[in-house]
């Protein structure tokens, strides 16, 4: 250890340090997990020798930004310290006025900033005006994690669309259901508490198509009372559904209706007054859906649906990322139907092949994470 | 350490010591991995005053017994030594004289065995007469482990057939081709090295169907020079098979045709003059053809055939174990085929749970190994 030069000791705890603090960031940020949108996670931490003399989060449109939030705790004490923060802060007058103002303005001495801004339009203009104000800035400290953080967000701001990630839970076999179409249940506990809690209440909303619901009917909630539920989406161009269904309760959970216009007047007069909003498309398709829930606001979407539905999502590029459930068991069946219908694929040298793949067991199931492809940008 | 007694510290030691020189012997008995049915895999280590005198495995039929190498490596230093074997010695005079006997000649004072002979109308005979001479046996050191390794010669001496493992490999969409039967390749060149060095290298058979033939033309070999190959098994009540296959090459490896009584006499006549056997049976069923492999001598036959032939193996209890390759890609195809056909299962609840499963990546690729529950004794 002596051999080693005291400078890049230092060098090596500050690092550390900073990295310790953004991952804090982090975790403030998560706090409001699938609450924010159309606004990124972003937490942010302020330190004053080596002290943590401010903390906040974003908490959702309308509410301040997490740098406030800190400025507010550390009060005086900001003057000189370092903040951190998993995203640039903005320079711009939105609902709120600019950060970058509000930094200057505390005298904070040096700003850590994990990414920056994903819109190349206003990339890096808060980082800018920090640096003009005479206030040393770093950039990208913990910067994969925080782009996994607001990989939605990111999404969202690049494509003009919300993320699409498609989950489905199949048997060792390949199957989403018998040949008979029972599916209850195909994973076990842990894994059905993993898509409940931490998939659906981090996503804006989940998406199925009207066979789900004629099949499984299903309650497409996170079924739990602390956490937020999504937007439910069913997709239904002839509105052929069950007059009684869980995600007509609308007291639990909001559900949308997409149609296509024209479509049944009569079940749509059913569904308003159960609550559900009914939207007519012009082609009701995976892309006018998300088109439509990018106007809304949304940063995720979950599809949940079958494998036509699924397909189509695909094709369309309205899927990202998929969380495939594995569960450790054959059923067997020709005619079971299986995640995924037809792409067209004639060859498997065609196949998409997932990138940044994860596998890991949660209970007695695997489950496989990874990114589609990028097929258009 | 001062505190722990001086006798548990030395039990501690031997312990370590037994399980160690228990792994050896395993580690000596998979030399001759594939190439002792219908014997076991078996190694056997001599210790004489803490140093290895003695090792040797059991290299297959017609050949001594594991211990008999080691004793004769051994020689004198054996009076008094300690002698570890993965399964209990044999008791009986067969091909060979019973190993009982030798090691009680040999003047050995300590017998370590890994487990018992599975023949329950043997077992403990060797045991019993190492006792009445004297000697000290130890049982069931590495006992998971040793079962593990003779996993198909105590399922053919328990149940009189060969222990049956299907192997398939699928996309994470569940299917094991494209619609058009397109399926070169599906998993990583890792994975395929797996199941042709691994997998082909130490089981007895390969069994497809007609099939498989005809859509794969495949070589269901080990694609190795130094690695044996197995014999390759042709399922097919028709003989509506190709003149021309890579299965028929009999040069590579042996190959055998499985066929209805009184299947085409012309292929037959082809087939025999290419160097490739043929056997008729009455009533063609993965049953028959197990029955058949068991009077063979066989003790382990991998499934590598299509999704209707696999579900017949398995309804019928020809499969014990799965070996199922998952690569992270999505193919497509409501038509495309899954890896296994009708079980005639209706509810989800009625699926087959692996027990004992085990998750692992190979490559890009994930491989999960588990046994079907036991249906029948």
């Amino acid at each position: 250890m002596d051999k080693f030069p005291k400078d890049a000791q230092q060098e090596s705890l500050v690092t550390l340090n900073d990295s310790a603090m953004m991952q804090r960031c982090i975790e403030l940020a998560l706090s409001a997990r699938g609450r924010t949108a159309p606004n990124p996670l972003v937490g942010s931490v302020i330190v004053k020798d080596g002290q943590i003399v401010g903390e906040g989060f974003h908490p959702g449109a309308g509410h301040p930004h997490a740098e406030v939030f800190a400025l507010r705790e550390a009060g005086d004490r900001a003057k000189g310290a370092t903040i951190y923060v998993n995203l640039e802060p903005c320079n711009h007058y939105g609902r709120t006025p600019p950060c970058s103002e509000a930094l200057v303005a505390a005298g904070l001495s040096k700003v850590v900033v994990g990414m920056v801004d994903p819109d190349p339009r206003v990339s890096g203009g808060g980082i800018e005006r920090l640096r003009q104000a005479g206030i040393e800035v770093a950039v990208g400290v913990e910067e994969e994690a925080c782009k996994q953080l607001n990989e939605a967000f990111i999404h969202r701001i690049l494509y003009r669309r919300p993320f699409g990630i498609l989950k489905y839970a199949m048997t060792l076999d390949g199957k989403i259901a018998t040949t008979t179409g029972h599916s209850a249940w195909i994973t076990g506990i842990d894994a059905r508490n993993e898509v409940h809690r931490t998939l659906r209440g981090s996503c804006d909303a989940v998406i199925v198509g009207g066979n789900t619901v004629r099949r499984d009917n299903p309650h497409l909630t996170s079924h739990q009372t602390e956490t937020r539920n999504p937007l439910r989406v069913v997709m239904s161009q002839s509105l052929d559904l069950p007059a009684e269904a869980h995600v007509w309760e609308t007291v639990v959970a909001p559900t949308l209706v997409l149609t296509e216009q024209g479509a049944s007047p009569d079940f749509q007069q059913l569904l308003l007054k159960k609550g559900v909003t009914v939207v007519e498309l012009t082609g009701l398709t995976p892309t006018k859906a998300m088109a439509y829930l990018y106007e809304q606001g949304l940063l995720s979407v979950l599809w949940e649906c079958g494998g036509t539905l699924a397909a189509r999502a695909i094709a369309e590029g309205a899927v990202q990322k998929i969380f495939a459930f594995i569960a450790p068991k054959i059923v067997g069946g020709k005619a079971a139907p299986s995640p995924v219908g037809d792409l067209g694929l004639a060859t498997m040298t065609e196949a998409l092949t997932l990138e940044r793949v994860r596998w890991r067991t949660v209970g007695s199931d695997c489950l496989v994470e990874g990114y589609l492809p990028l097929v258009n940008g």
